[in-house]
């Protein structure tokens, strides 16, 4: 009888390692002076600076069905940016630098080639955000993906003195809602995006349509925007100023708002004090979606809110400003009454 | 027109909102005090003790094809130990003690009473591992994996001061390698289980072997063990004289042991010096699966193998004697010529 291995049964360890060996640049470009150690240990080492009172903040998330996207479209480079975005920006909110992300990819079939792709698009976040990308995992599961497909997800760490941790605590009776725009759709709502694009108006990911500059799969396909650039000099800065951030992610506005609020608080957002971007316009319409569902599913071109204090704001907006970062006065903290969203 | 909404796209919030409410309890359970704040917020918050130089070690890791037993036995209560063992086994070979975990879960479809027979099982090995597992994300993929079925995957971070990091440096030549026996297949070599037993064999999970005292599917389900338990007090107790600690994850005996040694050092192991356990001999034999490729596939009865001085080696043996652990002399640290193991 033919001798079976582990390699005939669809799992290629040499595939796993050349692999390592396309991203190993890549990886080693995000390293910190923090970093310990190279590759190839069983955990990631990372040396924690001086902190008097350090608390560790982490976070782990996917990037959804987004992920048939980048399959339609064959292109493997920017989803990784999705996975470190929706992990960073959650972090982010609580006041923490990030220190170190994690990915973890599952395949189909080992694509050496591919999975350099991919997690090179995870290694460029990284730097972009300034953590390190120190460790990951890249199973293949045969009989389990399709071929050519994966699924990935993140773990980020950041730390934050105990004193300067974001907690609902600041938040006051009129504080204002700052909102910073998103890059697109990021990475909530793809079953509803694809079912209204795909199957209710049967668009091909080449299509183009009035109002949109790119075609439909790029437009929807733009990775998740990064915050900790904008955010962390605001953090650094404004100290006790900022009572607040949230980031729009599942749940949209009405599921994130209240986290960043003390109980029985609410917010009242005027939706007319931004351009809600085209392409929720025509998700909106095509699928004839209601505009709670457009609110609690998508971030409808605010990707993240500060909380800041009244007397505060000409402040924060004369670093945006200064900064060349597009910012909108959205609305205001209220007693109570959940969130309520305004549309004339 | 009909209204779109994202529920009738697949993807119910409410679902997932149940889910929460389920696995709260047993979450809040593996707390340690240093958790701080609630379920809910963006991140999971956790304050970090007293230490000189701490060093973080993070790993993460998924259970792989290991998942189709579990749904072919619809049993789904264990897989999370798995999980959680492929990554506290890896971080505490560094001598670092797991402090908190994350879980990402990705389901076809969201049936809140599987994710919480699965978080509780993530929860449990938790608890056994002393670590907190302070965050989560449960996504629902529509259209993604099949209904019933998911894909489970963990991050463990942990602490360790600088000075009593182990790495290679420790290890001499002449060094004892202990063997720890595992708790069966583990998380690893599952595509090639698979295909021995179920396409090749055609067994069901429910069959009945000679030599194994629970069924087929039992046997190959039972979980990962996790070694934090047993090797915590030997870290603290031994320091210095705990040398090395090797994780048999996968690549088996040939990839990771090299990964605990200095470079050109090698590991001569006697495969005679403990009883491989029977489910491997039947793997090897049904399969007529080559012995290196099994020792490179499967960790063949030892999961975790300590690296101890020679003169050192009686104190750990009473230790582990005192603590009713059983332990096998595995084999000895060599000059040169990478693993060998040795079977008559």
């Amino acid at each position: 009888m033919e001798q079976m291995t582990y390699k005939n049964s669809g799992v290629d360890i040499d595939a796993g390692n050349k692999s390592v060996q396309l991203i190993k640049d890549a990886v080693k470009k995000t390293y910190r002076a923090e970093v310990l150690g190279d590759l190839g240990g069983f955990g990631g080492l990372f040396a924690l600076k001086k902190y008097a009172e350090p608390v560790l903040v982490s976070g782990t998330d996917g990037v959804g069905t987004k992920l048939k996207i980048a399959f339609m479209m064959n292109k493997h480079d920017t989803i990784g940016q999705d996975a470190v975005a929706m992990c960073v920006n959650d972090i982010l909110v609580q006041g923490a630098e990030p220190l170190f992300f994690l990915d973890y990819l599952a395949v189909g079939k080992l694509n050496p080639e591919q999975v350099a792709e991919i997690v090179g698009g995870v290694a460029a976040a990284c730097s972009e955000s300034g953590c390190a990308l120190i460790g990951g995992e890249t199973a293949e599961m045969a009989g389990f993906y399709q071929t050519g497909e994966y699924d990935v997800a993140g773990f980020a760490v950041g730390v934050v003195e105990k004193k300067n941790l974001i907690t609902s605590s600041r938040v006051k009776v009129g504080d204002i809602l700052i909102g910073l725009p998103s890059s697109g759709l990021h990475s909530n709502g793809f079953s509803l995006v694809r079912k209204i694009i795909f199957e209710h108006k049967k668009f091909k990911v080449t299509d183009k349509v009035d109002g949109l500059e790119k075609n439909i799969g790029e437009e929807i396909l733009t990775p998740t925007r990064l915050y900790p650039k904008i955010c962390l000099p605001l953090i650094k800065n404004f100290g006790n100023k900022l009572h607040g951030m949230v980031h729009i992610t599942g749940g949209g506005f009405y599921e994130n708002i209240p986290r960043a609020l003390p109980k029985n608080f609410g917010a009242e957002i005027d939706a007319n004090s931004w351009q809600v971007p085209k392409i929720f316009k025509l998700l909106q319409e095509w699928g004839n979606v209601d505009w709670h569902e457009m609110f609690r599913t998508f971030n409808c071109g605010i990707g993240m809110i500060l909380i800041v204090d009244e007397e505060s704001f000409d402040d924060f907006a004369t670093h945006l400003n200064e900064n060349y970062e597009e910012f909108y006065k959205i609305g205001r903290v209220v007693e109570s009454g959940g969130v309520k969203i305004i549309r004339s």
